[in-house]
């Protein structure tokens, strides 16, 4: 498919569907029409075979297609309802722009297969590269401290060693990423939860291709769920309503360090996910949050 | 106007156009046709006389249009971005439901005065009346710990004290709440910020009828910016670019007790406020987070 945003942006040069970066071919949009764009859910972004793809990707895929005709590259703030989950395949994406400022643009769009709609969203996009050698003003928070990546579980290496020596497959998603996690925040896999709802650690890309904008909304959405480590919860589906990211700068090179996590789930299950994410110069890049459903 | 949603909802039995609420007359919609509604933008909202009113205020206008072709009262998750200001007068709200299923419908609508549209809007709702009498599952944070209301400042009380000594006007929105706020939290306001980005206190409608969820969205867009207390920046405009409220409960009557925060103001001047708002049960009944713009 043609990059319709091939040579336009700083952060991606090359066009996707020649890119080493499985990220930009899997999210690759073609125009096809006016507002109409058209591009494929690839089945490697699930969290298991079979499973329906990661909400993130689902939205980096419509963002893809929501810039396209703006002069605004970055969302600033995006936000995605999900509706149904979507199959691997086809999937078409019609985009609505409500508004274009100087420095701000307004765009809404909807992620199709056929008749039935997958998801909406809503987002504003602003052009980031303007203010990438501006302070920040203000930051009263911290990156997490973690220990340093070498001295982190090898999460995706591990997921592949284990598959390699005849083990169950490794989650499609995990192998998108190079994930390293402090061994406390990965413990409720071994039936030691951390007692509360967090998660978080190192990533970055796989394939080692530089993390944009478009990249950070799937890491909002990557890891198994906060509330996993609480040990109050089964571990089981944890559906998200509504995924909203702010993003604030284009990252820098080198691994992301990322948190998650959950403070309340109050009646009906109804929990809020939220996720920060700093690059490797210790510069905020991503405030997430999300609404959604603790299992039953 | 008549009211859409008249006798449905267990939280507004009257009429709104003749409720003693001032926030349901202020907010009623008329259906004009197939998903339009047509309301009025109320003066009374502005933070001064011939300002914009409240973006919380618009948004909760359009919500009760929204939901009324669903049979979900409640927002669970609404986003508004912020297009142009209104002006007071007559304006329209389109609403395109995108899903309904049992248990949550997804709607999206627009708010706009003849042919300019001055806010987007995307939500989910559900009926919250289902687990009123549900526990919450786990909460890791608590209320802020104020001294109670009779040891707070009685700030609307003060404004309106103020301008009938001959004073300036009352802000107008200051009007439609009774606010007590504690002390320290108000210090941006005679020239002694606090040093940190944190605004609050105990609110409830100026009229004391009941809060709904429809008010509780007015209610996490009514503070001043929580930024003018860190004593670092001009007190000036702080435009909301993006508001997402998370609605979790119907409030229990008397006094909410509320928190707002920004944590961070990065390069450009973007910056989150957090908001959390407690009914006076102690339940957690709303989490709300913008990305607004910090003054120049």
């Amino acid at each position: 498919m043609s990059d319709v945003a091939a040579g336009s942006r700083p952060d991606e040069a090359v066009r996707p569907e020649a890119s080493r970066s499985r990220f930009a071919r899997d999210t690759a949009v073609e125009r096809i029409g006016d507002g109409r764009y058209r591009g494929r859910i690839d089945p490697g972004w699930a969290v298991f075979d079979g499973a329906a793809p990661n909400g993130g990707y689902v939205m980096a895929l419509a963002a893809r297609a929501m810039r396209d005709p703006l002069p605004h590259p970055d969302p600033v703030s995006l936000t995605a309802h999900f509706l149904r989950p979507p199959e691997p395949g086809p999937a078409e994406i019609d985009v609505e722009v409500v508004r274009t400022g100087r420095r701000h643009s307004t765009v809404s769009a909807r992620v199709r297969q056929g008749e039935s709609e997958q998801a909406r969203l809503l987002g504003t996009f602003a052009d980031l590269g303007a203010v990438t050698d501006e302070p920040d003003h203000r930051v009263d928070r911290e990156p997490p401290r973690y220990p340093p990546v070498a001295g982190c579980l090898d999460v995706t290496g591990q997921a592949i060693a284990h598959h390699d020596a005849g083990g169950g497959a490794a989650p499609p998603i995990l192998l998108r990423f190079d994930h390293r996690m402090p061994a406390e925040l990965t413990g409720w896999v071994v039936g030691r939860p951390l007692g509360r709802s967090e998660v978080g650690g190192y990533v970055r890309w796989g394939d080692d291709t530089p993390m944009d904008t478009l990249g950070l909304l799937v890491v909002t959405d990557c890891y198994p769920p906060a509330v996993f480590n609480s040990g109050d919860t089964t571990v089981s589906w944890v559906p998200t309503i509504e995924l909203t990211v702010q993003i604030r700068r284009r990252p820098g090179p080198g691994y992301l360090t990322t948190r998650f996590t959950t403070e309340t789930v109050t009646a009906g299950g109804y929990l809020e996910e939220d996720g920060e994410v700093w690059d490797a110069s210790g510069r905020l890049v991503a405030l997430s949050r999300q609404l959604a459903l603790a299992p039953r």
